[in-house]
């Protein structure tokens, strides 16, 4: 499972890669703008969940592939530009992908440094949003995190659901498996369905 | 005292939460995104004090109660949305009663870590103020360190206070009484009376 | 060298605050406002740096001497406002020579912490740009780092320089000038001759 998970990961980086290059919007882009943006949407999440537990040292310090699982995914989006960005479809596919996997895998190493299972929970939402957060907030965007999908929501119900699973002493791989799947599904028919949450205002009667 | 400075702390976060809740002003607001930004307004502050100190576990990590009030401010935001936002009045109160605890909580936690009076000082303002600037940048608003009103400066202010009489060797509990009670008066006066700092810029002759 | 390297980073963070301070733009900038932007611009890098690698205490919490840099810095932008925004060019001069020095600064302590290569490149870029990164996201600005100019690339560009130089066992005084010569020259020449890196985006064809 280790050697499994390890592709994972560098697989899910190389896809944050490529979905925060592409984020590159405005026209004063150039490619170093495009790089920034896909190295902070890979580890910003990471970065975060780790700087906040006290974790030394932080993931792609102390291993160099993620860096290149990064590089990777900037080139790739620089010279296939014109095919991803036409592969809209294909591209929520591997950032739900991305946000699915990560948010286990956040909640997973945050349990392993022995904090509470709420903290875990957010933790590992934490992991899969914080890189896409930092990004919006770098190029002025409205972060993700507040436009009107379920996004952040799916990976913190994925999150509670396997340490649910993990408490009532589901196998691990199995609870990794079901949980992954359910933030993926979870957040496809957000999409498909335009599903979203209650407003939080209320109208406010006269 | 300890225990009522720990109820204090709970509840501050707890008046923190509900004013991040209510920040949520556009369209594209959910319970979600008001949960996230009560939560980043609660801890924020605190947050980036212990990580710049190297304090670990950071507060609201190794206990979990104060998880629970943020929640409960959250709920409360929610539940009572319409008359919170009648009461301005009334939350301006609380917001001011919180950053006045939070900054002179931040300067004891700073000095019993034993860094200089002056980082204690900044690291006080930081403990009040920041979890509102990290909320005022992901909703993409003017920090409210920038708007044109006493804020930071009051917090600045009863910090330097606070280690002025701690340096002359006023007694802790009558040094925080005095500290706490200036931050909140000045903030007050400040908003009553439109007090202002002096521009920085200055009209360039022509 | 070590008083040398000192004074320099000394004079660096000065020449930081002021540049940060006189980024205060809009109208309802105050003293405050103008402390705390140079403030930021001045720590942001180094601070962002050393809390990735882990390295405490910060610089400046743990040596007052840079505190009294930035109060300077700002002091000397608010009483000499209206010449130094008159001198832009001796400001870009200042300005350059700041980012110039942080940076291979910056890769010089990544190393000495034993990171790769890699990551001290990125840290000595951090150390040089992030602080004002961190300024232009806190006053609504476009961070420097997506304008069109040679700005973070000349800051890569120089660390990769030192690197390889360290390499192939280029004394570290020869290094440190060579690199530091090259970063300015990059820069000032960029700004010059509007040099810009290629647009990341290519126009899509029908």
């Amino acid at each position: 499972m280790t050697n499994f998970q390890y592709v994972l990961e560098l697989l899910g980086t190389f896809f944050f890669a490529i979905s925060g290059a592409l984020a590159i919007q405005d026209h004063h882009d150039d490619l170093f703008g495009a790089g920034f943006t896909g190295f902070v949407t890979a580890i910003g999440g990471g970065t975060l969940r780790d700087i906040m537990l006290g974790s030394y040292p932080l993931v792609w310090i102390g291993d160099i592939n993620f860096l290149y699982s990064i590089f990777a995914g900037v080139l790739t989006a620089y010279f296939f530009y014109t095919v991803l960005v036409r592969l809209k479809r294909t591209f929520l596919f591997f950032d739900t992908l991305g946000i699915s996997f990560f948010t286990i895998l956040g909640v997973e190493k945050a349990l392993s440094l022995g904090v509470n299972p709420e903290i875990a929970a957010i933790m590992g939402m934490f992991t899969a949003i914080m890189g896409g957060v930092i990004r919006d907030v770098l190029t002025n965007e409205t972060p993700v995190l507040f436009r009107k999908e379920i996004y952040a929501t799916a990976c913190l119900s994925g999150a509670v659901l396997y340490l649910i699973l993990h408490a009532i002493d589901v196998g691990r791989d199995i609870n990794l498996v079901i949980s992954i799947v359910v933030i993926f599904v979870f957040r496809l028919m957000a999409v498909k369905y335009k599903l979203a949450l209650p407003n939080f205002r209320k109208p406010i009667s006269k």
